[in-house]
């Protein structure tokens, strides 16, 4: 598979989408196209060895040998803070001091539970990533791509992606990383949420991190899958945290619905949750059905999970916030694991296989219309397309006036998704 | 097939798109679902007999037993009318007299040149649907099936789509005729670029009508085609037409390039240009270039053809224009007939089927993420789904990081695509 090149000779002034929900979107600086180093390799390569923990080296590309360099932005920095806001010009600051700051952290002193929240965000998930890659790598027997990128101002990304495997038609399993600034019209926005952001600057440094994974199988009996947790925060001039939030969730989309899995995959989720508190499940759970939601359609699109975003100090303090993410993110395994296993193989018919083709359609309206994260990444010239649109099926399908017959599971379907169930 | 029957309880406010281009975005009281007649025949059907014209009567519902009733909105109308704008409140007037007044022309003395343009241009493009729908039979060997509506505030829409056909995998020819009211603040954004608009009224009386169709050919050597023709008024309470404009132009989109389809594609559509004006056809194959553009990817969706909108008295006289408009549609049969002849029966390999599936995926990009038309009406409550997005093709496909070989007729095709040619 040779990387695609983007061209931005084309490219013209975006159309931001706006009323995107509380905060809209941002432009900032690290979304114009640059050079920056990638890598590339396969799990099959030596694994890399970090210097302070046996677990938080499978990002550094550093040990892998570069195979090409690319002009190319960040991945998936769209789905990642898409919930920043401004359509203003960007501003062309940069500020490495916090990514200088970190970089040396991590050389002298490693990871541990006193070091700043971001490094032990990323650490977290970039353990996690491999931890989720190896788990569906043995299910589905067939090896992950990995591409890695660093960014020169600190930060970068390792998209893994399995296509055409022997269970999964299409995975991808993304961690981002991004130092920047903020410029002043998206702080401004930001203080509606967050009064701890100083509305006194022109910019401000700025953190985001996060994991993104999107799991489409190939069998139309096993269902497709979504999860992302991500965690943002700026900072002042000297590199101390200002403002800071999580967000994130994961939902389940069925072709064809077994409410045990539902039930499974809600319950799952809903254990993490009360670990926590009480009200999460609830709150999250309907917080999904209302954002992933078909609204041209009248459907959901899947039976969904949890959902949320902001989360900061006037919900819990940090380290509850990061413990109750920290839950959500390990949860993921336990709650998609046993349903793929009990469907990978069931047998099915050419009817069927036709019909998640439909469904498959159906979520690329959802991506391409309605997320947030997507639009924003599309919208902003130099991002990294093929990351963005890994979320994307490997194949879908739009049949005029389709219709399930009367009765079928097809139509059961259809009826949970626009009347969305309580399922534990 | 079975009629869709959309729901509306999970409709929430719709996400409004704003900055696309001049105008944005319009909601008027007809997009809001309502009970409309529905009739759903094929062309083996009796033919519907006109009393004032052996043409005119193929939209002609009242002839043709209705089979359904649906709730369901206009079809087509987001493409349609996109060139407006507001996301404010829709008014909930009905002002039928302009409808009244039109049924009552055409039952008393047929339509003439003397008849409202909306009249005159209402009869061409029907007349213009069912002759390219028998062409397109003829060449298909399949029949189109027919849904026709009526809307009780005069208008109403027909959808003719041809699905999984000897030669089309998805056709779609549809025209739609609008009678509604036009909001306040619609009308002042509108005032930009129509002076003819009364500024101090509270609403407006407007008529839009529309033939738009899409052809997804089966064979990848063969192009996909678009095509779009409207004309919006907007009248005084007493039914005097007030500003007015056309817009539309089609485009052609191969997989695999023919520079002599290109070329001929875009000598025909030259041609019907230059009978009208020497600077249209430059100054609208520019604008196709540019609107029908995936900014996320520098690529232009195909290789063009002409756009253009708000072709007002500040252009030509409205006879002018409408002769030009007649000549461009009338055009369309001779530029992509030979090119569809010649084309359909190529063999062609199991790689060419996928590299087409893949540039389908690229073509449903640009509908779901940056056409203006598509984002407006689905994002309209009520709107019929199923029409708008008849212009999605059947399958389609998006293989991470795929990238054409060197020198191959796929690299040919995306350089032209990064880099727009002039065809004569």
């Amino acid at each position: 598979m040779a990387p695609v090149r983007p061209s931005f000779r084309l490219l013209r002034p975006p159309f931001f989408r706006q009323n995107y929900g509380r905060r809209g979107l941002l432009r900032v600086d690290f979304f114009t196209p640059r050079s920056v180093g990638q890598t590339a390799r396969h799990m099959s390569d030596v694994p890399p060895k970090s210097p302070n923990s046996g677990r938080s080296g499978f990002g550094k590309s550093t040990v892998w040998a570069p195979k090409t360099r690319l002009f190319i932005g960040i991945p998936f920095i769209g789905l990642l803070i898409y919930s920043m806001a401004t359509g203003d010009k960007p501003e062309r600051l940069d500020g490495p001091s916090m990514a200088e700051k970190d970089a040396l952290i991590k050389r002298e002193s490693g990871i541990t539970d006193q070091s700043p929240m971001r490094l032990r965000m990323e650490e977290f998930i970039k353990q996690h990533q491999k931890q989720i890659v190896a788990e569906l790598e043995g299910i589905d027997g067939k090896r992950f791509h990995i591409d890695t990128w660093d960014r020169p101002q600190g930060g970068g990304g390792i998209s893994c992606v399995l296509q055409e495997g022997n269970v999964f038609e299409k995975a991808g399993v993304n961690t981002s990383v991004v130092y920047g600034r903020l410029p002043r019209p998206a702080i401004l926005k930001m203080r509606a949420d967050h009064k701890a952001l100083d509305p006194d600057v022109d910019s401000l440094p700025f953190f985001a991190a996060g994991l993104s994974l999107v799991l489409h199988p190939s069998n139309p009996m096993a269902p497709t899958v979504h999860l992302n947790y991500r965690y943002f925060e700026t900072a002042d001039e000297a590199g101390n945290t200002n403002a800071w939030w999580y967000g994130g969730g994961s939902d389940l989309t069925p072709s064809y619905l077994f409410d045990e899995d539902a039930i499974h995959f809600h319950n799952t989720i809903k254990a993490a949750c009360e670990k926590h508190d009480k009200s999460y499940y609830p709150r999250f759970k309907k917080w999904c059905d209302e954002y992933f939601n078909n609204k041209h359609r009248g459907e959901t699109r899947g039976v969904g999970g949890i959902f949320f975003d902001d989360l900061d100090e006037t919900e819990k303090d940090q380290e509850q916030l990061f413990a109750f993410v920290q839950d959500c993110l390990s949860a993921f395994l336990p709650s998609y694991v046993p349903i793929i296993k009990r469907r990978k193989d069931l047998p099915f018919t050419e009817k069927e296989k036709q019909w998640q083709q439909i469904r498959r359609g159906r979520y690329v309206e959802f991506n391409l219309v309605h997320d947030r994260g997507t639009a924003f990444g599309l919208n902003t010239p130099g991002s990294r397309v093929e990351s963005i649109l890994m979320s994307l099926p490997l194949t879908a399908r739009w049949q005029y006036m389709h219709s399930p017959e009367k009765g079928s599971r097809e139509e059961r379907l259809v009826d949970v998704l626009k009347n969305p169930r309580e399922w534990v």
